[in-house]
């Protein structure tokens, strides 16, 4: 079993004990009416996407988040939410560096003991989260577990729809589909992209993702009878019709959306595996990108 | 010969008329210093993505991007500017509709006899670049040339590498590749994300976009030597090696960025008709969304 089989299948209980901590770290967690900027790369830039648009459509603050590479420097925000998995991404430790000390910075991190440490004014450390594998799941999603919870979002019933998540069969004729369009609203926009690249890097999979209003104005002209189209959350009225219309498979579920994510990770190893795929080490990737310092 | 491509090569002499119109306009568009929404659909919410950047980016004030779906109505802008081709767009109306009158709201349109005329405070009219195709090229070059020009950011040397992208042959080997990646930074982030657009709806080609320093965080899995990876403006440093050692085809040129995506309409429209495909009428697409009001 792959140790990205093995992180996924432990998300229930990593979910909990991250819920459990959001209070230990309240003080240095944003607080309500902060303008908060939350940054990442890849799968934990589109966590950031996720948490900045729950926290601000609970009113509890502007929220922005942003590729760490393309944070808009001449802004000001109140508090920097950094996510990153080894602590050692080199966007992150340059942009930490140069926000402070005008924004105090938080970094949610698996290891306490990498340079995130010293590059971040506070830490909230998920160590029992931490992975093996280069594709992230546990992590990233227990990070997500924490900041909903820190904002009084999370519910058990999240935990146990990502234990049905884990125990009940895919949709039907899913692994053989050609490509894959993950669609969500507000804050499953940002799980709609992470379930696409979480597919890609798995799976090598054409996949794309969209807020699901966008999906009208040009990329379902790439649905046919060949593809599916998954919603995380509630559909736009009339969508599935649609979609079910170019002839796609249209997914979706009753679950908590992140529990929803779970099932495309599950789909993403699947595939992986019919297909002889790695996925602890993936093609071309690395588990935290260091870049050469000129 | 289709509308798309008479469209696409007329955009040397719509830049220039675009361009001259800034100054007319000047009392309805961002003054410096204002907090800016720019928002459109599609096509529309990727110029909307590159504007903003290249507003903010030059200190003329805060500018966020947003596709009309997912606007964040907590937030207060001084002024909000929607781009709409055809002016009918559904949630472009709406959007407008609910931020009035606490926003002052211009929009950049082709047809100043839509609803949009009634929707917005002050309209940027731009008929000259009106299109026939479904598939926009023309007018959503132009509209970012105009708010390009009264940023004091567009050069008649943009025009004349225009001219030279529509002149000179595309490079050898790209129609026939099986997959291509567009990236970009700063304000050539929207560009890329237009670009990938442009490719799926003329061609149904399997494109991805991203800021470019994100690439190596997870998409750099999908390139192999059956695909292209397409920069716009400046590559980040290593990127080109990095991605020539998967295999890939690289792809940057010294050209204007808005003026190289005018290789990447051509390369969309010869794709497209090697598949027999017609740009004018994509599948599953229409002019404008229109949805049916509850």
């Amino acid at each position: 079993m792959s140790y990205a089989e093995t992180e996924t299948a432990s998300q229930p209980a990593c979910w909990r004990r991250a819920a459990a901590l959001a209070d230990d770290h309240r003080a240095v967690l944003p607080a309500a009416g902060e303008r908060v900027a939350v940054v990442g790369c890849g799968t934990s830039f589109y966590m950031a996407q996720a948490y900045a648009a729950l926290r601000e459509g609970s009113g509890q603050g502007e929220s922005d988040a942003f590729a760490a590479s393309e944070f808009p420097h001449g802004r000001g925000y109140d508090r920097v939410v950094a996510l990153t998995r080894s602590g050692t991404t080199t966007e992150v430790l340059e942009l930490l560096d140069r926000v402070r000390p005008a924004s105090r910075t938080v970094a949610v991190t698996a290891d306490p003991l990498t340079p995130v440490r010293d590059a971040a004014d506070d830490l909230v450390v998920l160590d029992f989260a931490d992975e093996r594998s280069v594709v992230q799941t546990r992590f990233a999603t227990s990070a997500l577990t924490l900041l909903r919870a820190h904002l009084g979002l999370h519910t058990e019933e999240a935990v146990r729809d990502a234990e049905r998540a884990l125990a009940e069969p895919l949709p039907e004729g899913l692994p053989e589909r050609t490509q894959f369009s993950f669609l969500g609203r507000g804050w499953t926009v940002g799980l709609a992209h992470e379930a696409a690249l979480k597919m890609k890097e798995a799976s090598l999979a054409w996949t794309e993702s969209y807020p699901a209003m966008e999906y009208r104005h040009g990329p379902i002209s790439v649905s046919t009878s060949g593809t599916a189209t998954w919603m995380f959350g509630a559909a736009p009225e009339g969508l599935a019709e649609q979609v079910r219309a170019t002839g796609a498979q249209w997914v979706e579920s009753g679950l908590d959306p992140l529990a929803d994510l779970v099932r495309v990770q599950r789909l993403a190893l699947a595939r992986a595996a019919a297909q002889g795929l790695d996925p602890d080490a993936p093609r071309h990737l690395t588990r935290s990108v260091v870049l050469d310092q000129a």
